[in-house]
């Protein structure tokens, strides 16, 4: 009995999908929006720290850096000044799996900022420009071992999916960072940035025609290699770790589970389990664990990666709470996993995940981070509207059926403490 | 010699706008967009530190909070529940002029959730409540005195403005919220959360005859009462403070400078000036202190706040680099105002504005803060391509000819530093 069903609303009205792939292997995509006033470009390299040896390991973070420090016609500050000149909204990032770099502009600079952008994915590489970064990164390094916050989700994944390469951390280390050569780094770019793994995603008001030709001609002299991925078997173990560190001033609790990879299609009743059992503001541990005061974040989410998928929880809490803390979260599992979700929990996350799809559907920019990324992942494109219907269609039972495996049964709990909680 | 000029791009097609004031004074305005995917609706209340007596202080902000915990009819948790369900995006700010509660959501959910903030708009302030959320704010208090990052800002304004109304701390002291009485809350409601000194915003897609008569509806037993505020001459005095904090790690300096106010046309042509003297990424000052690695972040803007206007500029560095950031701030702050700004340096820094306008003009909840803001503080209202073409009319002449009263020379600068650097 729930009055907030979804109307069809026509999220896609005058939108068109355009895709091709290049004779040198590059693909291409578009969601050409004639209304919008802006438009975003992104390219996708489906590379990150999964894909990195371990004498390489921070590589894929470290290049990401470089390609904003020049091209062998542009050093950083005319790439800077360039970004600057059009007004554009600019940026990178690394994850385990993928390296984006993305930016959006009026339509009338579309063209400029995509030369540029392209531009950028041949960097030059300069050794003095390869010195002065490795500072920089050490540094980023050092900063983040003073934020336990963020390492204890780095050091959860490790011990989670140790032995499997999705456990590498995308920051590497000061040793592995330290000792990587410039040569090595242009060895994993020549790997890794062939245009057979790479998607360019544009979004938003553009000239297709006119885009395609120019990216043909840009990427003329660009050259496939293979560029494959390793897909290790993976086995998830329950257990946990309790780690003492001197920085900790909190408790910080990371629990993983197993979930769905983003190319299975149970990912979305994935996503409203997650919603139901820890969205920020109001979830099941939302009322056990931050209304009662015994902590004062939590959140579970779902992470979807390429092949192995995984439900994440993640609570922050005083020292002197950390063993009560885990007793509620047990219990508040245990319970899940035995009695299931209710139809209005369904419904509520159901909306809230399909009002959060339109919100992302507003802007080029968010738009081409859902284009980019699912072309990655699925090689396809989904619209809004396609999207805000898996959602809609979904039911109690699709969502207590991920529950019979009892996934957070065989969940692994990492714990980052003080050392004086140690004692 | 610019080949990016503006395009006419038609931002506002389709787009109307809509205002009345009811018979209780409350004005309603709507920016109409039949083509948005969501509706955003905000209250925007004519108060804040500034309009705090002495021993109120911190009321407004305390005050926002307590909209959360209940209605005569709601209680925190169904207010929480019902936010929810519609999928809401909400959120609530204080700063020293003006209170805001806003959220956007499907346009289907659009007159619940214009029914829900309405009806938070007279809260019920029951003891229990205000006794368990003083603590809350104590803590908020008590966490932001260990971030000299934001503490320098807030000090800074308190000396700048010394005498002055627009020096009140938004969050107040723990003596001054520690000693605060529901009765005085109550009393501060009833002064200030007059009809007449709101504006009731919507921006997306809506019915505006609907909305009215809803809003008649509901808000018929408000009354209006008068709510001034007071207008204290101001008169920036130049000068500095040094001011050792055991907290501070790095050295936070602030530099204040007498600008223009909301209601002065001069402040687009300020907005200019800021973005070229200090935007982040690419400006003067960008150049001469974060690439020359002497700070590692710096940026300039402009406040315009009812009635007065300032400039200002935040660095943040190593204590070892302090005297010298000083003196490259002081060059090319002395340098600005002796030689002015070249015509490529206006022709960027409008370029980059207005991109923002547009990208601000995407989203429903994006388009509300400008609209609600700019009618607060003018009463009336300016569609994107006002703003845009407003922003294109400027000159170099429009922006030295802030430069003629050199208000940089008139700044006043605030160093918080750590008591080691002090010796």
């Amino acid at each position: 009995m729930n009055p907030m069903k979804l109307k069809a609303t026509p999220m896609d009205t005058g939108v068109e999908f355009k895709e091709t792939r290049l004779d040198n292997g590059l693909t291409v995509i578009a969601e050409v929006n004639p209304a919008a006033r802006s438009v975003a470009v992104g390219y996708f390299v489906k590379t990150g720290s999964r894909d990195e040896r371990p004498e390489e390991s921070g590589v894929s973070h470290f290049l990401e850096h470089m390609l904003f420090k020049g091209t062998p016609t542009r050093d950083a500050i005319e790439i800077n000044l360039e970004f600057d000149r059009m007004g554009a909204q600019s940026n990178a990032f690394t994850t385990e799996e993928n390296t984006v770099y993305h930016g959006a502009v009026l339509p009338e600079f579309g063209p400029r900022l995509l030369e540029l952008l392209t531009d950028m994915m041949r960097p030059a590489l300069r050794q003095e420009d390869f010195d002065t970064e490795k500072q920089v990164i050490l540094e980023e390094i050092a900063l983040y071992a003073d934020r336990p916050q963020f390492m204890a989700f780095d050091w959860a994944r490790a011990r989670y999916f140790r032995g499997h390469s999705l456990g590498n951390s995308v920051l590497g280390t000061a040793q592995s960072v330290g000792a990587l050569t410039r040569e090595q780094m242009a060895d994993y770019h020549a790997r890794r940035y062939s245009p057979a793994n790479m998607v360019l995603a544009l979004a938003g008001q553009l000239d297709w025609e006119a885009t395609l030709e120019q990216v043909r001609v840009l990427t003329h002299p660009w050259r496939p290699v293979s560029a494959g991925r390793e897909y290790a078997p993976f086995q998830p173990q329950p257990g946990e770790f309790r780690q003492p560190y001197p920085k900790a001033t909190q408790s910080y609790l990371v629990h993983l589970a197993p979930g769905f990879a983003a190319q299975d299609e149970r990912r979305y009743a994935a996503s409203v389990l997650a919603s139901i059992l820890g969205a920020e503001g109001n979830s099941r541990l939302h009322w056990a664990l931050v209304d009662s005061g015994l902590v004062e974040s939590v959140n579970a989410s779902h992470d979807e990666n390429d092949g192995v998928g995984l439900f994440y929880i993640f609570a922050q809490t005083d020292p002197a709470n950390e063993e009560r803390v885990v007793e509620v979260l047990r219990r508040e599992l245990e319970r899940l996993e035995r009695e299931g979700v209710r139809p209005e929990e369904v419904e509520r996350a159901k909306n809230k995940i399909a009002t959060g799809i339109v919100f992302a559907g507003e802007t080029p920019m968010s738009r081409l981070f859902n284009l980019g990324l699912s072309y990655v992942y699925t090689g396809r494109y989904e619209t809004l509207s396609e999207m805000a219907r898996k959602y809609e269609a979904l039911t109690v039972a699709d969502v207590n059926a991920l529950l019979e495996a009892r996934p957070f049964s065989q969940g692994f709990l990492y714990r980052l403490v003080p050392p004086e909680a140690d004692s």
